[in-house]
């Protein structure tokens, strides 16, 4: 936008396109829109192509920069939720989401094939730094046998007591998946707290997914979510809408101002949480 | 249950088994509970084995069977919605349809990646005799230039004009989505008609994905949604509910009598069928 | 090449696509290459872009067509082996039969999850119009009871009488994998021939997977198999080869005439035509 | 075997297995077969049960063992190659290697698909303690910038070096593919020497893939392979012969004695290290 580099699109320029993980857009964080001058110059390239409005895909960061450039310039934007960690407010669900929870949850299915003795445990570290989303919901999903979350605390002592009460009942071995953005540190350095706590036969090993839930071809649920954002997001600005987000709530279209998707917290599923202490039994 | 072939389950019992597909009970239609002497053996079984409630998961056949037989013999049934064409009244999402789409998904993208000349049709038929929600959701996902439901009558002439726009606007390949029920017939006897109607220069391909819809590992939300709905059953029933499904409509469990279930029709979703039209263009 | 649509490529213009399935390059069979004058067109592009050898990629009609332009017009092609079928003599493997091997076992897979009544059968018609390797190898892969290749005679009362062993073992369901050039017809037609012959009350299931075989992300096999032979292709060129396909067999780089690769057949591996045998007892 | 635990099988009792990652055996290193004690135990329960020879699914180690148990009690093993790290001298490919190198793949693939600024770099790490294969050829077939194996000395400077030549011709990401065993240590200490070396403004992220690519569905390839090799141990040991391992080199079934498998080391592929550095210009 800054660089003036825009062509139209028509039918044919998504054609082969919907399967594919990443962006074609290419585009990324750019340091030059966070100042005036970027924001100029973006102004002057959308002028001279004769753009009046803008879909931005992103999280809170992309939509605040919306917010600022409408306030300056006075370009609309409407937004569409793009982010793996499904932390925004104002809609159920973000695009990439379900997408990042199966990538997840495919590691998870393949380490407890490798589960054959009762004393070995397993950390595995997913995306989320504010947000446990994606640890609870691969985390049930997989049958974990522990979830640490950054929303709620799990004290170590609690690790430790779910792991011995599985050892103590001979189930084979144990999974805990980590948020990377938990209290007590990343997966690496809470493996090492536990593994000073218990005694030293239990072996535990390490993986940490890091950007491999980022990439791949979209679910189907992530492809007709970003479907109906991405028409609800162009329809709201024909529509005249400005500085809200598209969002889907309960399967209906909804729009909420940028102002709430960046203060609001997103809370977390308490029906979930419950879940998983059920489910780790 | 009519065998009297039951076991005491722990959480043991369903130890790594979360990841599989198909069912370890080796449940199956049975001819004999049709028969009140069938269901008089089950009751006695259940006598002897002290069991007072059951959790049945299967569509309407099933929840008609438990509500004759709680009349009968007054053991209460709550149930859960186990098929993947979606079909239920009663739930937003069925177990086993979030899978199902994604397997017909994979088909379609698998078919568009060879979609190399212009003048090709691909049918496929995917599964739901009376409900077109795997079609239009696979369709969606995948992009298909036509979906062919049960609900709406798709004349065979808006095909051939929907494909010949395509040809016209040099498009690669196009792919028809067929549910299995169509009016038309099934996929090969559609494909057939249209070959009749279009020059002969046309080359039509078909894949009937039939019973690989039903397998494979459950996608992440198939087993949160069955973990829930499992979860819920068990509460229900156990706080006295019967001839009761339980279900999650907008993120909330709820509970709708077998009768109604049985009796009503899922709509389809306006918001779906028209954004096919609006992909298809 | 005939339309002289051509342009330099770097190591950029292949960057991000080894995990795509189909072509970039968009090529396909040439009705017009088959006549002098397309051949002529072709050669006079190739002349006036510079161009003093090719590799072509395909099967034995690339091939032929490749001897004739090379006689008519001493342009010089070495050969690469692209098809799913396998059937090329003069290399181990051709490119995308491991992909289409894992297709269609990932298919059977599934299909096996739902086997649950001991008197259902599953025929999957698998590609290979002239070559029975995907079924046979699919086939031992995926556990079929049954696989029908073009180069063996499988009576039908055979098949009849293996899945009837099944069923009174108490086998669960059976699996047929047929490849699409049986001589008893396509996988439908043998369906129903066998129906006809059983009691009525077997449950016969069909899947046509047809191009589903022929797309998705590639195996690592077969894209180490492409990066060697396209490598072997490109330096068999520069070091003067020509009418030969690159092929490895024995895991050595070895170069076939196409007059052999064409004339020749692949024998089957009768090691694994015997190992069917085995395991579907 | 120590404990007597045995049970006569039949085809029935691996119906419904071969899709299925892990081990349905539940073996695993046993400290107490390493002990004369354990192997007396072992032997009397064998001779017990009956059993007159042994398959042992493994590496070095297990075969280690059944050469000892051989001399002592003269109860024969053949041995079938099961390790995913395809460190074995006497066979082309080990059991659960083409699964794991497609499973490093899939998550080569998946960062590739977030490579959208040319100054991030990945560091992959993948299995393979002493042995480079995983790491060589997930890399090709991902088309890894750099693999660094405990085979070669890659230099710090040399990795250096590369990356900077992919950011100059602004390339998007670079990945490097890291096996477990690199003589620079792990990928996140490496990625750390890297960061050091390099100006602060290079993004590096660090994926470790761990027991990830110990489990998951077989694929194809290594389902044949196994059932090739759990054949010819089988034919082997009926036929006479003890202390060796079946392989299969260019295709053929042979046996290795267990004193070279264990001695000798496996070449590594020039051919495939060649193609690396080729690749990864």
């Amino acid at each position: 936008m800054i660089a003036g580099d825009m062509y139209e699109m028509s039918s044919h320029s998504v054609s082969n396109i919907v399967q594919r993980g990443g962006t074609i857009l290419k585009s990324a964080r750019s340091k030059e829109f966070m100042t005036i001058e970027g924001r100029e110059k973006a102004h002057k390239a959308l002028v001279e192509n004769g753009i009046e409005g803008l879909v931005a895909i992103g999280g809170n960061g992309t939509f605040t920069g919306a917010m600022i450039f409408e306030r300056e310039f006075g370009i609309p934007t409407v937004g569409a939720p793009g982010t793996i960690d499904n932390d925004l407010y104002g809609t159920d669900y973000t695009i990439g989401f379900d997408t990042a929870v199966n990538t997840a949850l495919d590691a998870i299915d393949r380490i407890r094939d490798t589960a054959s003795s009762h004393d070995r445990v397993f950390f595995i570290e997913v995306m989320g730094r504010d947000s446990g989303y994606i640890a609870i919901q691969s985390g049930i999903a997989g049958g974990a046998e522990v979830v640490m979350v950054p929303e709620v605390l799990t004290p170590l002592s609690t690790v430790v007591d779910t792991l011995r009460q599985g050892w103590s009942r001979s189930k084979s071995s144990s999974i805990v998946v980590v948020s990377e953005g938990e209290e007590e540190g990343n997966a690496t350095e809470i493996a090492n707290k536990i593994k000073a706590q218990v005694n030293v036969d239990v072996d535990i090993r390490v993986t940490t997914l890091g950007h491999i839930q980022r990439g791949g071809s979209p679910s189907a649920r992530d492809r007709i979510l970003a479907s109906r954002l991405g028409l609800g997001a162009l329809e709201g600005l024909m529509a005249g809408q400005k500085n809200v987000m598209a969002g889907i709530i309960n399967d209906d279209l909804v729009y909420t101002p940028f102002e709430d998707t960046i203060r609001l917290p997103k809370p977390i599923n308490e029906d979930m949480l419950r879940m998983v202490k059920i489910l780790s039994i």
